[in-house]
């Protein structure tokens, strides 16, 4: 089996921390690694050196190898231009058919938490014994922990198997509002979609023919090319992509989707609010991420979280609920209930014409 | 007229950007220009540069005679330690009375905003009238704005002139709780005390006699060591004064103090809140001092106040009522309701061994 990261974040749920150069698996997220290199080491055990697969866009690329030392160059494969997931997948099926016709393939991001390892891989080998069928294709689906709203969730159909970890998918949810996600994560119809997949290129293109043609057509176009060898016909096709998430233009749309219920620990660290989960909070419930010498100063503060790598001492006196990000070259002070919109951020910043924050 | 600045400020209250070697003074908060400046400017004016003394502490003096080019350096007198004003004042009494016996001297703090400087000359000299008779100290009030709690009061007495402006000092009157600050502001009867005396040393050392002994021994002593070019005698004489205010050990307790009711515009910024007598605030009640060339950027918040000396870009998203500062090696976050109780983020500092950033 092959394994696909997908590493194209476009740096906004983390900012300052995180940049369009510096996306959030740059960060040193992973107990002070960085989660790019956690997702290579913990996929690489599995799927061995020769068969791990990078795609990232053109504004990561250098970064990518100077973080990764020894990761193999022609396995990190560069889209043409940050295009969304569905182009993403479809660009590195076609590069993996064309190297290994008839693998098969897992793919998934690149900076999420998840552990143990162990327990990753066995998953992930069940899900490539269901992907032999070339109809079929495999994802993963979380417990719900609570009412998100930032996932999109996964209703189950009927059970495969006899150990009751693998159903067939009823459909996908997009992302619920409140009300909805109450349903969802209280009932045990519902998964949280993780966004890990395990397919062929067979499968994968023949649910690309029912949902998107297009799509297909370029798939194909792109597989072409890479046989014979032709970048610019495959850069062309990977343009002829529609921008679009694999989830809409292929999962939502395929009839023959399984779902395998995931035992391991998963965290998809959506914003800074999420830093929760890997560094303990003082009695106060302060979290501090120094990623300095310069130790930070929480006083009469209750329930923040300091990330901070710029050259000062953050100091916080009386304040709550308040998210402190200290970078060499920005700032940002934002609550913690506001932390999700910091896209609302980034565009206020691009009206303000500071590509050099972006 | 002599006129004697007292420059000794102990940097805590605009932290991180105030520090013991850079006390609020030296801070650029005078349209972009230090207020030690801006006060030398004011008075030199009046009494001319050989007549013009700063008093100061050593952790301060470098700094000052960098700030202000061309300044005396003998006129510079450097306390041998911070010890609180009434030691400085009875310095500086003794330096200017062995130079210059018998003159008149006008004292003042260093880090306040006044304008227009005529009116303030005006009354400057008006106290120097008053402060011809030998038992008379003169001050100056403010007419109250509001019922502030951090100033001295001073109660009226009986009227002394004809136009209004200066009456008897019934009491001094120490920083009151808000309800006594609320009937001190709607009566007529009670000024802000604006720390700005005039006297001589006659009547200034008369008053000791009555107050303090033990601080008009010391003054005799200094005197003597000046008049002898004893140095190490001036200190010794200088570090027996009580280590107490100007306020406390003389003014409070003296029978014959005359106030003059000031007719310009007073503000001793004495917090970050303070900054919005200096600069505009945005349409949101944002205010910005941008001490670099890195524009803050201000979205969604309200009525918060960025001094940024530092060389990032500050970054607000969401938040209400927040001071932020940032400088090279300190950031601090707190809220507007606390930037007064800064003293304890100082505090928090010593015990937690941050010297370098007292």
């Amino acid at each position: 089996m092959h394994a696909i990261i997908m590493a194209g974040g476009s740096g906004t749920r983390f900012w300052p921390a995180s940049r369009k150069s510096r996306p959030k698996q740059f960060l040193p997220l992973d107990n002070g690694r960085p989660l790019i290199q956690s997702t290579v080491d913990r996929v690489m055990a599995l799927a061995g050196k020769d068969q791990t697969w990078i795609v990232t866009n053109p504004d990561q690329a250098d970064g990518m190898l100077e973080i990764l030392d020894g990761f193999p160059p022609d396995q990190i494969i560069v889209e043409p231009e940050a295009r969304d997931t569905a182009p993403c997948v479809a660009l590195a099926a076609a590069v993996i058919e064309a190297r290994d016709p008839g693998a098969t393939m897992a793919v998934m991001p690149a900076d999420h938490l998840i552990e143990p390892v162990e327990a990753f891989h066995a998953l992930l080998k069940q899900g490539e014994e269901l992907a032999q069928d070339n109809e079929t294709l495999v994802t993963f689906g979380i417990p719900p922990t609570y009412a998100a709203t930032g996932f999109g969730y996964i209703e189950l159909g009927n059970q495969h198997d006899t150990l009751g970890s693998t159903f067939q998918v009823l459909r996908f949810r997009e992302k619920p509002d409140q009300a909805t996600a109450q349903r969802f994560a209280s009932s045990n119809q519902f998964l949280w979609n993780s966004g890990i997949f395990v397919w062929n290129f067979a499968s994968l293109t023949r649910a690309m023919g029912g949902a998107n043609p297009k799509l297909l057509a370029a798939t194909h176009a792109m597989l072409d090319a890479k046989q014979s060898g032709n970048q610019a016909a495959l850069d062309q096709a990977f343009r002829a992509c529609p921008k679009t998430s694999v989830d809409y233009a292929v999962m939502e749309k395929a009839d023959r989707v399984m779902v395998i219920r995931a035992n391991f620990n998963w965290n998809d660290l959506g914003s800074f609010a999420a830093l929760g989960v890997i560094a303990e909070a003082d009695s106060h419930g302060n979290i501090v991420l120094n990623q300095t010498d310069h130790e930070a100063l929480v006083h009469q503060s209750e329930r923040c979280t300091v990330y901070s790598e710029g050259p000062q001492t953050v100091a916080l006196f009386g304040v709550q609920d308040l998210i402190v990000v200290n970078t060499g070259d920005a700032l940002l002070v934002v609550p913690r209930a506001r932390c999700e919109d910091i896209k609302e951020m980034i565009e206020h910043l691009k009206r303000s014409n500071r590509q050099d924050l972006l």
